[in-house]
């Protein structure tokens, strides 16, 4: 692996030359990755949208991410496919708050209005349950930004699966 | 911004002593940043999930990301956020490449059916419009994985919007 | 039409010799058409399904229908196509409420996730706004039973045109 | 019951008085609660919009209505909660098709998106299983008009479940 060190080494070399938005970036996804490794994050798509989450009360699970350039879109604002992920990701992480261990959450299918601009300095997201059952629960999450405006509403059904032992 | 470059030439040293995926995960991290750079890639997002796209007919726009530890979720298979954002970006980008210059599309809705996991080497996507109007099109997409089976389906609405001078 | 009125007048004979339970539905029927003919309703379907309607207050659209056996599916409860009628039917006549008259609202998709069981004597929806724009309006709806739990949730999206002169 | 009869009576009275097209409706739900009664539909819906089925081959399932005045919306074309209904009937059949008896599909979900006026003398749903598992199945149905051009697309969601014994 000295081969994928001189590889890393040299690649950061060649960016340290690039414009401030590509460095801002890139330690934004070097923090991201270090996240991931320490083990506060589960996967690197949530630790590179730099998402955290908190239950704020039994049927509310809120989950925020700062809104730098490295999620927007060409015209500057918010990519949608970080707001879907944000929202497959919160309303996922919500239903997990509440299984027992050995049990899992499968998003099953998810849709998604998108319904105003994601700017400001971040997204939060909060998502509540309308409907739990053995087999499937049913989430609905709503996306704002600082000034309360709604950017996206979602609903999901996610399928309780039971992990094998 | 010798200050930024310090720090990213400090936070590399710390990951270099981190693990293989890791590293890996940098890699393919770092290589998006430069494409996001060289203007081969319009967003991160994009650049990152290493997205390439053709229009294969005039009825189908195939786009295709490798489905590397990256884009995983923690059971090792393509995160759902991930598949959502692929999809997203293919149903717009088959629409931009039939609109005029100064006409763009927005995404309005989405609604994804998550139908099997997302294993093999990359994802395939191939998006078709099935309503063309001034004001909106409608558009099918479905992922396929190696093997052909389909990973995911999906119908979204995107608005045409007209682009200020 | 001497016709017309005799095949009528014929096959209500015949109906009265079947059960209570189809005559109460025939009933029913008869009386929508009255209804209809009077123009209290602008559609047969809304007529039938004894649709009554009314804003509450500035965002909220209430439409009320009787759970009759008319509606019914084959386990007794609501029939899942008569409750999508009732929330397309009440999210399209809110968005007319605001509308100029010149303008008219086109339902562009719709999402639905059934959720319990339309059980009681009567099923109440409650639509509201959550996207006004000149080109298109998003709507939410829930419908309620009696005993206030939510037997259904959905969200449209309603194209708004300008009617030829 | 001769109230009820005689109410029957009466209000046949008064609409033989009305146009032909309130009797030309009447007769359609006439002949709608007479197949009712027979047997030969299941819920009174199916029965009034004179839905006929049949398995095409293992992946297909054709529905066909009449696309009378008594299914139109005031601008004289099919009423999308009657597009809805059928694209709900026609999935959830196609379920059935192939359920052993002590199972049963439950409606979970469903978008629907409205592409075409529905024009004609006839619309005809054509529906297809996307994923078939023990809990759930993903069905696609699409609606065309005689001309064969889109009238609507959609996508639902059926929970598998044991009949109680």
């Amino acid at each position: 692996m000295d081969k994928l060190n001189e590889q890393l080494r040299s690649k950061l070399t060649t960016l340290l030359e690039s414009s401030d938005e590509s460095k801002q970036a890139l330690l934004s996804l070097l923090e991201g990755v270090e996240e991931k490794h320490n083990g506060n994050y589960k996967t690197y798509l949530a630790a590179l949208m730099g998402i955290s989450s908190r239950l704020m009360n039994e049927n509310t699970y809120e989950s925020i991410i700062p809104n730098r350039v490295l999620v927007h879109n060409p015209l500057g604002i918010t990519h949608g496919g970080i707001t879907a992920s944000l929202m497959d990701i919160a309303m996922g992480s919500l239903v997990h708050q509440f299984l027992p261990k050995q049990q899992a959450a499968v998003t099953s299918e998810m849709k998604i209005h998108f319904l105003s601009s994601g700017t400001g300095s971040e997204l939060r997201c909060l998502s509540t349950a309308i409907l739990k059952s053995d087999t499937r629960w049913v989430v609905e999450a709503n996306v704002y930004r600082d000034d309360q405006k709604l950017v996206a509403t979602a609903t999901g059904t996610f399928m309780i699966i039971t992990k094998k032992a």
